[in-house]
């Protein structure tokens, strides 16, 4: 096939007794997993859990490190020095990486979390210490970052691989950003759209403003499906087929890169 | 040399802003650190300082895993199930091995902390747990234990490596066990007794109680040394010179076993 | 009414992003809630949320102190000294008091949460630090244990009122105490039945084991329904009716111990 | 007399095994004790000891409320809403004010600490949201801030007393703010020189830069001194004696305000 994606997903988001996301429905339909690692969520116990399912489901394993801030979910911005960004990061991928050695696989990606992921879009020092950790760690891995950011030029910069991620079921601005979560058109549920929009941006490389505006995507690896809605196992069956369909192949992002 | 014996101490116990022990003083004496994993103490950046100052001083990197109990510094028991222990255990010392491999070193032995490692002593159960956990991650890893311990069988029963370890600043009762902390007499301070009893334990394989009695020990691979006393700094100084100079090599376990 | 009985749930539980319970379904129908105060589950903000909720539905407010497990959701047994129970306990009801304050009600009760309840039925130094706790902050509040427990002596023997828990939908064995929940038949799920041993709890003092014995309990003053299964809200409103129609007051326990 | 100051540290920051500051040797020569509430620092038992040690001396006792960040000691900026803000400052007060009473005190006034205290200073959503918590929980409670904060603006606006704080210890800016701890001028060490700074300000109500400007403080309250340094112990005994004997009378604040 000549065109290829990735799906990913947030999963391993439980804590001890706090059971959340539907993990067991949504891994047969993506091709990565970004799995918490302890800071934002994910006790040992879920890791475990997750990294056999995302074995069992062929899934390739990513890190999804967080500000350490469990009371927030890793949601709020917090202001760290660069020592402490850079080995909080290797500290929760290599947590990660004994999980996945065990279950005979490895990690693929890292994906920064919720506030992190949000600050390394224009944050330059910080996005330069998260790369930093990670190519201290294993050069081989690839950083998911949207195209216009902060993160994907300093992964860029480091020589490390960078996967542009694309989120099918978000608004986008003009200027490629998202448009903000508190705009009431920010989100995209009906799942036909969200599979055209998926299509559009692998197969032409943009997308559509709600005005009608083409931004150009600059290319996209993979697409990012958010695990916490009800209807979320739903959506990225749907996406998955609808890619297969428009011929698309949906593979790990780190077979084609 | 005929004899050999390897030194460890407990290092990297700081966690953010509380700063604690005498790393930089105790390092130089010592042949294997026990680093802490982010449990009950040892914050990443803590981590990664002790790991660089372990490698700088050409000591053996090991994990020091704990119960999650920062409040209480992993002193008190608690009752986890295996999958629990097993998890938690993989978790940290995974944690460990990241920054071990960016200062080019790899982790030699794990010694359970506080309660953890008293437990170990006498539950089975528990003990099958942590050495699960460590063979799961690396067949290679040292296992730190008490002579008499459940640990040290599991350990064996697993076909892992056992140290075997002798507190030389501990008194001993006459089945082998350690005089319980609360009695006056538990700690050896003096520091000339201290190396008189690691010597003979490394040589003859033996300690006197306090009454005299004679208690077999049946090998002392390794001899701890508690490094949160003012005077630990001195006191591994001295003990590395008594041994070295009595004929015994001091070395890292992992260079011997 | 000659009998009355009063009806409590575990309310709060939810951490941050972590929502669990069905505490806007289940806070109409009973009469005290015990509130999670930080330690193994409720965050501040749903601290906040939970009493404003119990103000409304005129629920009485209690405190759920628990071990700081929030990994374990305070489900595992620790060993703690004394004094740190007692500060631990001490911290988290006066956390919970400002919150009652502002909301213009006061804390009821005190009932302790998962490992320390359990430990509390059978450990006589863990139960009188937790007396000594309550009694310390304020010798007005009243003790949720069972009724052959080492909590209740100890509460008594300090002189404050303890409230005998029935369990209404837990299978009681010949002594009193409950069934082990790794037992299959330890839990009551039967709507009716469960009315119906409550009923016989409150107005006969006893209930049936399964094998038909008659266990005295000794008076029940609140009946303890469980806020975590699906169809808890629905047990909770049949409850409150059944007994209601027997002809017993349903009231926080306050109002008549 | 007819000049009155108080004198305030930041007390009652160890956490477990972790002990800090010089608690014991300061808490005689001050007034008002600012002590952790558990969230950067501060176990339940260390706040026992803290405010028991506070009684000791008759020293007021005061909350010092931080952003939930154990790892950072809580100085490191986080963004909260205000709801979170206003519910993790009601906690923590909330939960101090249990020990006070139980030692037979009360609480006098709220210091944020840290990050909280230095956002605060220009963040005027966030100083609405704390001085909300603190009102709603007891509008006797005096705020502590700097001069030109929107903390004090805020504390002012919604009728609560606010105390201004003078870092006697740290140099001025001309616009009142103070010299950023990067730069090489922005401690003052010199004991008489802290004492002269004292003075000035509580009877001049002024200060000098370091290029001699003179900075108008529009009032002190109170003398905030570092109790986390060796030779603090020192410091704040030789500043009560040279307040003393200038004729100024150092008393907590709570008493003249």
């Amino acid at each position: 096939l000549k065109y290829k994606v990735d799906i990913n997903s947030d999963l391993g988001e439980s804590y001890g007794a706090y059971k959340t996301g539907n993990d067991e429905k949504i891994m047969p339909h993506i091709t990565s997993a970004n799995i918490a690692c302890g800071f934002h969520a994910g006790d040992p116990t879920t890791i475990a859990k997750t990294v056999n399912l995302a074995k069992k489901y062929h899934v390739a394993v990513g890190a999804h490190p967080s500000f350490p801030d469990l009371m927030g979910f890793g949601r709020r911005e917090m202001h760290l020095t660069s020592e402490e960004v850079r080995t909080y990061i290797i500290y929760q991928i290599s947590a990660l990486e004994g999980f996945a050695r065990i279950a005979k696989t490895e990690i693929q990606h890292v994906k920064p979390h919720g506030a992190l992921y949000n600050m390394a879009v224009r944050d330059e020092e910080l996005s330069k210490a998260i790369v930093e950790a990670i190519k201290a760690l294993n050069s081989e891995l690839i950083v998911f970052a949207m195209r216009k950011s902060a993160l994907a030029s300093a992964t860029s910069k480091k020589r490390l691989r960078v996967a542009y991620e694309f989120f099918a079921d978000r608004a986008y601005n003009p200027d490629g950003s998202l448009v903000s979560r508190s705009h009431p058109k920010s989100l995209i549920t009906e799942p036909r759209l969200v599979v055209r929009r998926a299509i559009q941006a692998v197969k032409e490389g943009t997308t559509q403003t709600d005005d009608g505006e083409t931004v150009n995507l600059d290319g996209v690896h993979t697409i990012c499906v958010h695990g916490d809605t009800p209807s979320a196992a739903e959506l990225v069956a749907v996406l998955k087929k609808g890619l297969t369909r428009a011929g698309i192949a949906v593979e790990p992002v780190g077979r084609f890169m």
